[in-house]
């Protein structure tokens, strides 16, 4: 039946709205909600900002702000899945980057043709929709799903870095500088020995006469508007050497992570109660924000800071909030329009699908369900919203959506300190999705106070949530294997089942597949990222001719390591363990299945185990 | 019997010599010797540059290294404790520095008057040798001890931390400054605007004329030289702002601090056999030096480098190798010389003997025994040849020595990772002190090498050593169970048995007790502080009034806490626990005591705890 999917979605959504709302009312909510608005600014303006760079300003900070406001708001409040985060990803930066370009080398309309582009994708997106095609996602398996987010956290990681890096080309330094000669050091503005016609034609047009310019007088921007050169000893590629700068960020960057990460593992201390400690590590992160704020304004270093935009219009004046589809193109570009949507269709799905399989994991224990068809809806509609105001497109964020599920964790009050904590669930809610992006369509009249947040801050939260996401992604335990002596390994389920050697042969292909996601990732082909994800599942079928259905069952497999460890233990004195731990899971399977009558939102990686395992 | 001590302890220890250098044979040892040789490095350099300046280059970094060496060597050789390792302490500047301002006023030879008050020290001390006097740190309990530890400890912390925070004067950075301005900074030498007197006398004796002096051209030590003056934007208060130097200096002594402390762990971590960890774990610090040198050395920013001299000579040309004690003395100095060399000797005594208390506290199980009165001996004669060969005095340093004890540790292999290892005793043995003093004395031939290790790093490793000495103090453990509610205390015998009140009154007379040691430690008066830890022993005396000697035998014993908690653990079911405990904790202490047959060399709070519980 059309829409099935969806119309039970609604129906298992919706007795749930009203408990969404009064569930948010938590302290733990409010942290959650301030940790991951600062979390969320920050791309999203980089974002805008890379997107300005790209398309020559047609679409640039402000319009990320918005649209990135609306489609959360919105997605918040009616999605089937409201702990995802939506967020800009880089395949869709590519895809925009192609298309700019495509259109300025054919003098075409690019805010029409986008439209176009994007009313063809959301009408994909609601045909996938009513054909329940969201369904196959029981295709994507721990397998996949650990290799992608492990994929996306490095990325994650890797980028904090590289940006960090990125500021020695902003911020040069004087290295090997001799602090004697610090008297005659200087570098200053000189009228370039020979200008370029570009230079001459420039003066000209701004009626320039250079030899009546006073250079040496003139500050560095004033010198690079004027097309000056820099001269001197302490000057370096491009610019005078900048002190100090590059040398704060770093102590920026490293305290903002280890302070976090230290704030965080308070709740595990011995001091103080139980409340006050998980109140603070709630509030680590926008503590450790508040405080680096504090510090960095004391210090007074100049370094870079966050920068939104201060006025609700559109960046460019020749365009408006309403983008007409045809406008200026001629009209067969509209049926053209089909073909880079069905590409797109495919790049929104799977971002979007692949994250709500992360955040619906069964190990998340989430008890108001899932609703993938409704959260492809919203994106779909939300989709065709932004193509025709000419706003960038959002779709789930791996790693703000984690982050954000983590934040949310409802864990045993720990009496004995150094206990693991036992996790009890998580705060389902839409309040904080909401208050997000409500206050970032806000953080337009709030300018002043964000201009003092510096961006090296911004990029150790990042390294925190990538470092932090990675934790619990089996993956990586499993390539810990590697170092660890075979005594010292600790008492994973799969260590007891399955050989060594099978884990680790398990733990190559995945690395394998890793790798090369990670090479289409970084080459000009990032565009087919998500298509490869797709063959993840393919590499994981493959996978069944190398390992035995009973290994696969416990390497692949997403029932929690705990429950599966309590069931194991238990049977471990009869003779029959292996038998009857098989028949316990498979029955716990069918408990989980018989109370969500729906073969759609069924999860689908037990699914998957239970076809190759029974 | 006059050196009856004397005689025993050389009786007791002449059997071990050779087993002394035999176990110096290991990894372990090679380690600590390296890690050692460069934690004592700095401050002996640093102590020597002070003295310099305080006796206007009389005794300065030559001299001291000198002295730190030959009398390290010696002591080393033939001492009774060779883990005991010697340095410079705070009282001796002090004391330095008062008596070189008296010679100073009443323009006496200040090398001789040093060199008959050193005579007269040394000879006190064979005195003190003589009567066994040293006997008396039987006074000094775990209280005191731990006071005086702490105290030391703390100093050793905060003074990392300052001498990180001078910095901030010798490299003044421009704080607020605009990034935009670069061009138009500059700090130029200029010629004073009102040459005062002295400035205008030291143009004529070096024949300058200041209005031929390129003064623009002056680097900053041709400036200072010339006694110009600094002008521009880019001026600090005295000199140009220092640009990266600053926080590139907090960098790497952050980083040395939390890399050694990591490295160090690293022992109990998952990964890579024992063997290999353990190895790491030892040579933390000293990997975490080479690896911060070549970092900074690849960085190039021209960070303050550990300054060696590199020449073996006097500082200063007028005196040699001897000093005649009476010199251009009047002959009755010889005996006004007495009065300070009893407070001399009382500082001596004091600073020797506690740390030695502390080194042979009984929870570091160690077998060789001690030598109160051969160490005294030894520090006594290298007095008297340091007095009159005019170079520094050297005694025990508190968190060097524990420093150096902790570095010697062996301790089981642990096989189960987190599992904490089983500490099995310290690897007693004069090589490594031996080594390390005899490298000091050489390192004036490889000064080519050292120029290359930055002081910040140093800085970072007095911070690790600080820390670390801090863990086992017992004092600590208890300070932090205030911010501890009941529930998550760690099972501390005494709070087994001393009501919480009790424990936290104790720890707060504790305290107090530091407080005014510090009052007194930064205060003018520093140099009546070793005098002030002998009343430390009387305010424990007077503890005896406030709490039953059950309470203290708890809170104020050296018996290691696990012996103590075994030997309660298996007398818990019985009735009359506490009785049989006392009673088995007297045999145990009875029979080390039959171990030690002379009663000036048992373990001392021992001794003490046994008079006020029995």
């Amino acid at each position: 039946r059309l829409f099935g999917g969806l119309i039970r979605d609604v129906k298992r959504k919706a007795p749930w709205f009203w408990s969404d709302f009064r569930d948010g009312l938590s302290l733990q909510c409010l942290a959650s909600f301030l940790f991951l608005y600062c979390a969320c600014m920050s791309p999203v303006i980089t974002f805008g900002g890379l997107l300005g760079e790209a398309t020559n300003g047609h679409i640039s900070a402000m319009e990320s702000l918005l649209g990135a406001s609306m489609t959360g708001v919105v997605y918040s409040l009616f999605a089937g899945q409201p702990l995802t985060i939506l967020g800009s990803t880089g395949p869709v930066l590519v895809f925009e980057k192609i298309l700019f370009k495509f259109c300025k080398d054919y003098s075409l309309s690019y805010l029409s043709l986008r439209a176009c582009i994007g009313l063809w994708t959301a009408a994909f997106c609601v045909m996938l929709v009513a054909t329940d095609a969201s369904c196959l996602v029981c295709y994507i398996t721990r397998f996949t799903e650990e290799a992608f987010a492990a994929l996306i956290c490095i990325i994650f990681i890797y980028e904090a870095l590289e940006k960090l890096s990125h500021l020695r080309e902003v911020y040069p330094v004087h290295m090997h500088s001799d602090l004697d000669f610090l008297t005659i050091y200087y570098c200053k503005c000189e009228a370039p020995a020979r200008p370029s016609n570009e230079t001459l034609r420039f003066w000209e047009s701004k009626e320039v006469n250079a030899s009546r310019v006073a250079w040496a007088n003139l500050t560095v921007s004033e010198c690079r508007y004027l097309h000056g050169e820099f001269q001197g000893p302490a000057c370096g590629h491009d610019g005078p050497y900048t002190p100090d700068v590059l040398f704060w960020c770093c102590i920026l960057f490293f305290s903002t992570f280890v302070l976090s990460s230290l704030l965080k593992k308070f709740k595990t201390s011995r001091y103080f109660p139980t409340r006050v400690r998980s109140t603070i590590s709630d509030f680590a992160v926008f503590l450790t924000i508040a405080i680096m704020v504090l510090i960095d304004f004391l210090i007074g270093i100049p370094s870079p800071k966050l920068h939104v935009p201060h006025m609700f219009k559109p960046t460019r004046d020749d365009r408006g909030w309403f983008i007409n589809p045809i406008g200026p193109n001629p009209w067969w570009t509209v049926l053209a329009a089909l073909i880079p949507a069905l590409l797109c269709t495919i790049l929104i799905f799977m971002d979007q699908q692949i994250t709500a399989v992360i955040v619906n994991r069964n190990e998340h224990r989430l008890k108001k369900g899932c609703g993938y068809h409704l959260d492809l809806f919203m994106v779909a509609v939300m989709l065709g919203v932004c193509s025709v105001m000419g706003l960038p497109w959002f779709v789930a964020a791996t790693v703000l959506s984690i982050t954000h599920v983590n934040s949310l964790k409802v864990e045993s009050a720990c009496s004995a300190p150094g206990e693991q904590p036992k996790f009890l669930g998580i705060r389902e809610q839409r309040v904080t999705g909401l208050m997000i992006f409500v206050l970032m369509g806000c953080s337009v009249f709030f300018t002043s106070v964000l201009k003092f947040v510096p961006m090296p801050v911004l990029y150790g939260v990042f390294l925190y949530m990538g470092v932090s996401s990675l934790r619990g992604i089996q993956f990586f335990d499993r390539l810990k294997l590697f170092w660890m002596p075979a005594k010292h390994q600790p008492d994973f389920i799969y260590l007891r089942h399955v050989p060594l050697r099978k884990v680790h042969f398990f733990t190559v292909i995945q690395l394998i597949c890793l790798v090369l996601l990670w090479a289409i990732k970084v080459s000009p082909a990032a565009i087919i990222f998500p298509m490869m994800v797709l063959a993840l599942v393919f590499v994981r079928k493959v996978m069944d001719f190398c390992f035995s259905k009973r290994e696969l069952s416990f390497l692949d497999d997403l029932m929690p390591e705990s429950k599966k460890k309590k069931l194991d233990d238990a049977k471990n004195e009869a003779k029959e363990e292996e038998l009857k731990l098989g028949k316990t899971s498979n029955m716990d399977i069918a408990k989980q299945s018989s109370d969500r009558p729906d073969p759609s939102e069924i999860n689908l990686s037990d699914e998957m185990s239970k076809t190759t395992v029974w």
